[in-house]
């Protein structure tokens, strides 16, 4: 097992990133390979004690920046701290790299340098939506905002392969996110990944529509990369908005600063249970070598969890189980 | 003008709706048609004192239920209180019906009966999102579950043309529901209906994330049928799950209790910002005739409301504007 980290990606880079990772080596006893300018990284291990054996810098001078054009990036900067991690992890199955950097670069260098799983139709990227004592994993979120009704399906699989491992899930329920429950909703894309779906070997268990997101019993939601990252932008945005409007509003009143200091603890506990930073990263599934991409603005806490996440894909054999799940449905089509 | 109300449809029909009615009678003074079973509709009206001229009673014996196929029930229910209304609009101009029942039934009834504007791709179903002192106008919110970008880029007018009207907004902004804020992210469709939007006349301001949704300056918020429900439903499902949510954790310790007691009219003045209640129902826009379409679970108060609005949409001519701005486009592009 091996985990890379890109040191320099994210809002936090490299304090933040050298900091979660520290903190990784230390709890969970793995060493670390981190990709970065190795003159700051080693600024600011010196901060920590860790020991020489747990950690690696493999030396990358530049970073590629949120505003750049993913392709072109990968393709240019050979010597960032994405295209040497991947570059360093090609051909390992069980490598994994965890980065709070550009979205799109880590998908364009994921496709362009490490490639797809065979059978793969779209590669596409999972995220838990927290809710209290479980999650919905929601794929896709944004890597393909064009999808045809055989992704769809294909993301129910990944989905389901993913949370059977990751999350310990037997028999993950699978939903596909629409504007009506019945059957015959929806466009026409959905309405044939529903039949699709039906028929797979998947625990399906039919439509959502979105006012149920927040409480569906569904393990996996299924959306095309458009309205999956609607979905989950707007759940980010909204809920951020309705919190501090709440707060504002009991804070304009004195009777209200009284009551909101009785309930701030109750508040912040319920906070917690949609807090993102517990969940861990977002694992792009379909590409040969696991990529876990952190929140942006991740502190070392949250991209600590990132790393627990990627030494549990490395250690559950995600590529392998994805990549035998998709030659035994190779073959079943081809009897 | 002929305000007509469908007195059957919706989960409190007739008794709310009879009740919104009336209320609306004495508070506009204006004079409606009532729409449904003679003798239930008279029992209802009995209860208050409504002078006999400003209320006529159209009888039909039957009512479309929610969970009737609807171009089907169009069809074979000629007797509806959906139908009968919509045979007695035909061919005027300034006539709006209100209805609480089915959205599907209301859509195709206005289609198969009344028939679109002409120059109009696919009429849409507008929803104003509350948002505090003031609103942004959410086009459209499901009629269309496949789109085009051409068809998105008249929702952007149509929606200006309702806002301009209806809410006298001035030279209102139209902002494209994207997974983006740059001119180049989003589907095929969404990068199309882009430039389609920019080059046109309106006041285009550009993509609007869903995580921004709720804090945007954009008048008008265009999107495909599916997104647009997908959006309105996630605001209504996250909201209610929320504020219940936190009205739970409050009220799961005695500290939390008292502080609950003290914050709860702050907290309630918050949620009434955002209650669809006050804003009316969502109109039709593209049909020639007026539809506004209430909430299945309208009480008196916001079917009232949704009567208001149609009152004023009779009285600005939203359909004569249309009809004036469809033609004028159609000329600048034979000239």
């Amino acid at each position: 097992m091996k985990i890379y980290v890109d040191a320099m990606g994210g809002d936090n880079a490299p304090a933040a990133i050298v900091e979660g990772a520290v903190n990784a080596i230390k709890d969970y006893d793995v060493p670390l390979i981190l990709v970065g300018q190795e003159t700051r990284i080693q600024k600011e291990l010196e901060k920590y004690d860790v020991p020489d054996q747990s950690v690696q810098i493999l030396n990358a001078d530049t970073v590629i920046g949120f505003d750049e054009e993913p392709v072109m990036a990968i393709r240019k900067k050979t010597d960032s701290s994405l295209v040497v991690a991947l570059e360093a992890m090609k051909g390992q199955k069980d490598a994994v790299l965890v980065s709070a950097g550009s979205t799109g670069a880590l998908l364009a260098g994921g496709l362009l340098k490490l490639g797809r799983i065979k059978g793969i139709k779209r590669p596409a990227i999972g995220v838990a939506l927290p809710k209290g004592d479980k999650v919905s994993f929601l794929m896709d979120t944004g890597a393909n905002a064009d999808c045809k009704a055989e992704y769809l399906a294909q993301f129910g699989l990944l989905g389901s392969i993913y949370c059977e491992n990751l999350m310990g899930i037997k028999n993950p329920s699978v939903g596909l996110i629409n504007i009506g429950t019945e059957e015959e909703k929806g466009s026409m894309m959905v309405k044939e990944a529903y039949q699709l779906l039906k028929k797979s070997d998947l625990n399906f268990i039919g439509n959502v529509e979105a006012r149920d997101i927040p409480t569906t019993p569904a393990d996996i939601l299924v959306a095309d990369g458009f309205t999956g990252n609607i979905v989950l932008k707007l759940i980010e945005g909204l809920t951020s908005f309705l919190m501090h409007g709440i707060k504002d509003s009991i804070m304009g009143s004195t009777k209200g600063k009284i009551g909101g200091a009785l309930i701030k603890n109750d508040l912040k506990a319920f906070k917690k249970q949609f807090s993102s930073e517990e969940v861990g990263g977002a694992p792009f599934l379909g590409i040969r070598g696991g990529l876990i991409k952190a929140h942006g603005s991740s502190n070392a806490f949250a991209f600590q969890n990132a790393i627990r996440q990627a030494i549990m894909f490395s250690q559950a054999d995600v590529i392998g189980k994805i990549t035998e799940a998709l030659k035994n449905q190779g073959e079943m089509h081809h009897e």
